[in-house]
């Protein structure tokens, strides 16, 4: 593969300006990549689109400067996607950052709920995996990733007119397992194919879904639906990673490649 | 929850029948668990559907007995879907085995390319990791996971009437980054809607994604069809979980819950 590497930077991008790299992204390119002056870099900043640029000096192996040159893509319109999600264990909640950073969602927010078993969640630890997998995925831009706040709080935080989708796979009938087959949640293709494109959040619960209490105030709330992954039980995080596919194949920017992140300038 | 614990066994099970429980089974039921006799359990073995059984006996913490008693669920039939996929580094091969058993794939087999990576591929481990997986999933089955073979002799293998997609991410001119948009594969959603059910395989290639001649030789074996999974370059385990969640949502058993794996008798 040929493929240049590809980094977030903060700086402003735009003909012939420098670029200071930070120490990993310095080691990076030149102790692991091996690249010397005049080698070729992608850089995208989430505002200017994504840019060619050229290594132009190197201090030392950890430090260096780039230097822009041409734009390769205009900065692309995204889906507007949320995904809020109930942590999990350590390995399982980077999955699901990493997962959603290359599956285009703009804000990841983690919520506590009843049956959360949460380990403390390092917001910045989660922002560097959401920055290394859009590095790698060729978005134009980094999700923000959200301190963890309460489910209520994170539902009241959201504009009313942006739809949340959340997955429940119980039924209401508590005597059987799973809660048998009473008032099952219809297939998510369904409900996305009724309601179609618009601001969305895609909410995921903890390893033993959502409580009764939650279970009612989501039910009750309007512009909530409850959606169902299939006639398995899930786990958290593959229930995440179906959730988002389902809507960028059927809402978001699956749909038309030529609207997606890849057209040219 | 008060879901009981759910095992898979070799056993035939019928009422009244006795059945043995391996070490790792016993140690889990009696010492993580902490089941005493009397206890329920359900059990399934891929043939005669999903039964609760109680324990009948433990033998010293690390072997016990259970007796079937009645049916809970009869044995659905399921998806004919395949996944081959090319093996990964060792987390993430374990990672896609444990996914594919949740979405429900009926065979698993690893696939070596020309640019795969591999590490040996311990069949026996993933079999074990694909045991485990159904067993939380609520699957009436285990996937069969297949050694490692080349990727022409497992295409090869496939009855002709199976349809197979991949997922190609890349355009066919080579001087452009991920080789443009010329020629690109259409959308995953689109193409699986034109085919519609039947027997398939989705094959997912390595991080390197597929050589120019193994590119050629799918593109001209009938078929076969190249899919695009969205303007973002995918992570191999990600495209796996959601080429899978596509067929499922689509032409799979997610489209009707009722005549998914949950039915009852």
């Amino acid at each position: 593969m040929s493929t240049r590497p590809r980094l977030y930077v903060p700086t402003d991008l735009q003909a012939g300006g420098p670029v200071a790299l930070d120490e990993n992204q310095s080691k990076y390119l030149f102790r692991v990549m091996r690249l010397n002056v005049g080698d070729e870099v992608r850089l995208f900043n989430g505002r200017d689109g994504e840019w060619l640029a050229r290594v132009s000096e190197i201090l030392g192996k950890s430090a260096g400067l780039l230097k822009a040159e041409t734009r390769l893509r205009r900065q692309a319109v995204l889906t507007d996607l949320q995904l809020l999600f109930a942590p999990l264990k350590k390995t399982r909640t980077d999955f699901v950052v990493e997962k959603a950073t290359e599956l285009g969602a703009e804000v990841i927010q983690p919520v506590i709920t009843e049956y959360t078993q949460s380990e403390r969640v390092r917001t910045d630890r989660l922002t560097h995996i959401a920055m290394e997998a859009a590095e790698q995925t060729e978005r134009l831009n980094m999700p923000r990733v959200m301190d963890a706040v309460h489910l209520i709080k994170a539902i009241e935080n959201l504009p009313r007119d942006r739809r949340v989708y959340y997955c429940d796979e119980r039924g209401d009938n508590e005597g059987e397992e799973w809660g048998g087959d009473e008032n099952r949640a219809r297939p998510m293709a369904d409900v996305l194919a009724e309601h179609g494109k618009g601001s969305a959040a895609i909410l995921i619960g903890p390893e033993g879904g959502f409580s009764p209490q939650e279970r009612q105030f989501l039910r009750k709330t309007e512009g909530i639906y409850p959606v169902s992954l299939g006639p398995r039980i899930l786990r958290a995080e593959t229930a995440a990673v179906a959730a988002l596919t389902l809507y960028q194949a059927i809402c978001g920017d699956w749909k038309d490649a030529e609207t997606g992140g890849v057209s040219d300038d």
